[in-house]
């Protein structure tokens, strides 16, 4: 059995990190699946799906080291070919993958404590952003 | 069809890398489930699930790589604000995901020769990890 | 429901990045299921699976990241233990994770306009490797 549906988020790039945890349980409540797993991935090649603990400090971080490890400022064959400068968005995004399987039992997501779901838009614009929710069990 | 269980992994925390490709196999041999996937997923925000070859100079190698790109000392807005210093396994967590899909055919996961399923916890202490290993078919 | 199939696809190793999207859409197509995931993972330790923009100029973009990001001339207590020379294609693999799940939908992958499924193989010598193809609805 399973059950999908997009969502659009919202984004502002430069890895902007947006929570869709609640977007994630409503899709997961609304299957009338009880146990199994959801499927979430970003429907493009310039963002990812990964959890954090969603909180301000945090979200700063992790926008620091991944301009760290991938800068903005990285040379990019992909953004001098084609002149539209988001090649850091591509690394970014290939790196670490464009979405995450999640587990549910009884109708709800097994997350930790402190854990959410999130859309990290590493784009360099705002994006209107395709998100494929789709539940098995 | 889908069958779940939580298994606890006594973890030592900087990125300890624990082999659970046992349990993982247990799971799916006794969920009675031929084909299909395995979900494994940590239920918290500092640990990951991946794959390694499994031995003790590849898992040194492994530790020293996380330790190089997200440094235990690397500058922590979350830890300066929260005061628990574990920033960096946040971010290490949220880099690298929290869960994995395998397959499996006949009841066996089809792992690569040298490939073990592992649990890596980057916080930093000693823990009770909760894992969820969901079988689907 | 949940058909599987395995492929081999010719690589060269030191991140060799190959479109495996025509591939992955024949298996969902062929497996007759409308609507579901697809699970597509490298059954091996030293490759990787995501999604990229597939051009040549991205496509060196990404493996001078990889390299940056972990060198060929890394040091690795596995490389000296095995004689192998590959621990950086292992650190690549377990860093990236060994797959992705894809939705699709009326038999379509559901992936963005510019996004493929690539295999990046890490291993420093030209491989026939093994990928699993499950499709789940």
């Amino acid at each position: 059995m399973t059950k999908g549906v997009t969502i659009t988020v919202q984004t502002q790039g430069f890895s902007d990190i947006v929570n869709i945890t609640e977007q994630v349980q409503t899709a997961v409540t609304q299957s009338n699946i009880e146990d199994g797993i959801v499927s979430i991935t970003a429907m493009g090649s310039t963002a990812s799906i990964t959890t954090i603990e969603f909180e301000p400090a945090l979200v700063l971080d992790m926008q620091e080291l991944l301009n760290t490890l991938v800068p903005e400022t990285i040379r990019s064959r992909h953004s001098e070919t084609w002149g539209d400068d988001n090649g850091f968005s591509h690394m970014r995004a290939t790196l670490m993958g464009p979405g995450i399987t999640m587990p549910f039992d009884h109708g709800k997501l097994l997350t930790g404590t402190w854990q959410q779901i999130v859309v990290i838009d590493h784009d360099n614009r705002p994006r209107n952003r395709q998100i494929r929710i789709q539940v098995l069990g």
